[in-house]
């Protein structure tokens, strides 16, 4: 399945394009080659899931358009924030496809971009004119900060639980998937259960999403995925598929060894065959989909019509990207 | 003047207590070391200025002081990000006569830092739940922002006309005093104008603040600044006192150079020695006084009081300082 032939894109169009609109509003001040790598960013865009969930769930509770339409691009802008500074901080120099802010300017530069980048979140958010919007925008802002920070001190050299797991990518991209699919709601002044009950959606779609993407890390190909392969495993990630794969091979010394330094290249091409031999990436997707299947109950009691359909899609899509 | 004796400290002291509890809450879920970290940076405190500001305009015109509190601590919050992340771009090891957090943590985990307190700062500000407020908040970071970039891209190795210089100021330090300042007429619902004067108020002050700041490179000395003489000039950055001693001495090549390369040591001190005989420093403290001026004036309509006094205290303070 091509991303450009999702129901979803073409329901939206109008609507991320005039949220990208919003995002590339406004650099007018800064020197031209900084605007430059700041529209080219921008547009080169990915999947946009989650300014497309802020969109869909706001349409599927008869919110206001006019404030989704900031929040999508807040959403979206935030997102790419993290990423200016992760990019940094992971030493990455290729993103969909195309070199990061890292690998063309210097850290220090990259800093203040990100930076930036968040500020034109925080003033995007500002513009959906809603209080309640706000404080989830800084708190969901506040968690990510959290959850990197706590993998950076934490993480690395310990093989986690599957529940610390679980927490990390909750902080990493569940709680910004929940925080686009509570807005429709929120905006709406719908029911706090309903508000709940789409926030639980999102939450579900974000955990199956990352556990996906750390599959992919060393099941997808480079060309499909726009980056390297076996990314997380060079900086001595440990995800769910490896944490399944140590269940099964208590004996294999090598997560625990690459959770304290990152293999050279012959072990890690090595380790990525044997991982990819295993069912632990059968296994890990296996966890998504429920995860998935209890976000699609949600939806049930919604009457079908198009926009529930194309978050539907976006839910089963999650599991079954490529890229 | 030693700054446990200005006036505001004692007649805030219960806010200023009341706003560095709300900064320091709320580091439960980091680990240990990173908690301790960040309190050592809220309690190492400094001149607590901003926060003053915020509290004095909002006694002076007779705003919700529980909604002043969280403002109050949101914008100290945000200047502790930005410092964060100032320190690492510059490589300073000292502030506040302590070790910043570059110089004990990996850059990567200091720039998290950053954005953990860029996210603590707007949830502060998100909880003074005012849209108004929010917006200018989100404004304030952009400018910043905007000003650190461009200085980047454009500042450095060109010497800026005093316009420029000018413009710098305000983003790097001017734009957050303004929105103290104007912060307390704000959540008063005051008439726009008088919004606009204690605004202006703000900026002028800021602006004086910088200047004086800049003068004090050269001129302090390093127990009572906190941190080494000579920062800006090693960092090849072109203040005012630098702009008027090129004013002075067109055929002395040396400040062009330092835009492009800063100099040695036995240069740097050469240089700064140049300076401090020259007449300088007196001429852009005599600028920043100028700013002072103009900003008492804007208080003369309110009625006498402690508040109004203590705003007076504060922008005499600003071109008198030592540190």
């Amino acid at each position: 399945m091509q991303i450009n032939e999702l129901q979803y894109r073409a329901l939206l169009r109008e609507e991320l394009r005039a949220a990208q609109a919003l995002m590339l509003k406004s650099h007018s001040n800064l020197p031209a080659n900084v605007t430059q790598a700041f529209d080219c960013i921008i547009n080169s865009g990915g999947k946009r899931l989650r300014p497309a969930l802020v969109l869909l769930s706001a349409h599927l509770c008869h919110a206001d358009l006019e404030r989704a339409l900031p929040l999508a691009a807040a959403v979206e802008m935030l997102h790419t924030a993290t990423l200016i500074h992760d990019d940094l901080i992971d030493h990455a120099l290729v993103r969909r496809g195309a070199r990061t802010l890292n690998a063309q300017w210097p850290p220090s530069a990259t800093v203040l971009a990100g930076d930036l980048a968040f500020a034109w979140a925080a003033t995007l958010a500002a513009r959906v004119q809603d209080l309640t919007m706000m404080d989830r925008f800084a708190a969901t802002l506040e968690t990510i900060c959290y959850g990197e920070l706590n993998q950076m001190f934490k993480g690395r050299g310990v093989i986690p639980t599957i529940e610390e797991y679980r927490q990390r990518i909750f902080a990493k991209t569940a709680s910004l998937f929940a925080l686009a699919t509570e807005a429709g709601p929120l905006l709406a002044g719908s029911p706090q259960a309903e508000i709940e009950n789409l926030r639980r959606f999102g939450k579900l779609l974000g955990m199956a999403f990352q556990i996906a993407d750390d599959v992919l890390d060393f099941m997808g190909d480079e060309a499909t995925l726009g980056k390297p392969v076996g990314s997380d495993l060079r900086q001595g990630l440990i995800t769910l598929p490896l944490l399944y794969y140590l269940e099964e091979h208590p004996a294999d010394q090598r997560i625990q060894a690459l959770a304290q330094t990152p293999p050279d290249e012959a072990h890690l091409q090595a380790l990525i065959a044997d991982l990819r031999s295993s069912h632990v990436a059968a296994r890990a997707m296996s966890t998504a989909e429920g995860y998935i299947h209890e976000a699609l109950d949600i939806l049930q009691p919604y009457p079908p019509g198009p926009y529930r359909a194309a978050l539907e899609e976006i839910a089963v899509f999650t599991t079954r990207r490529r890229y």
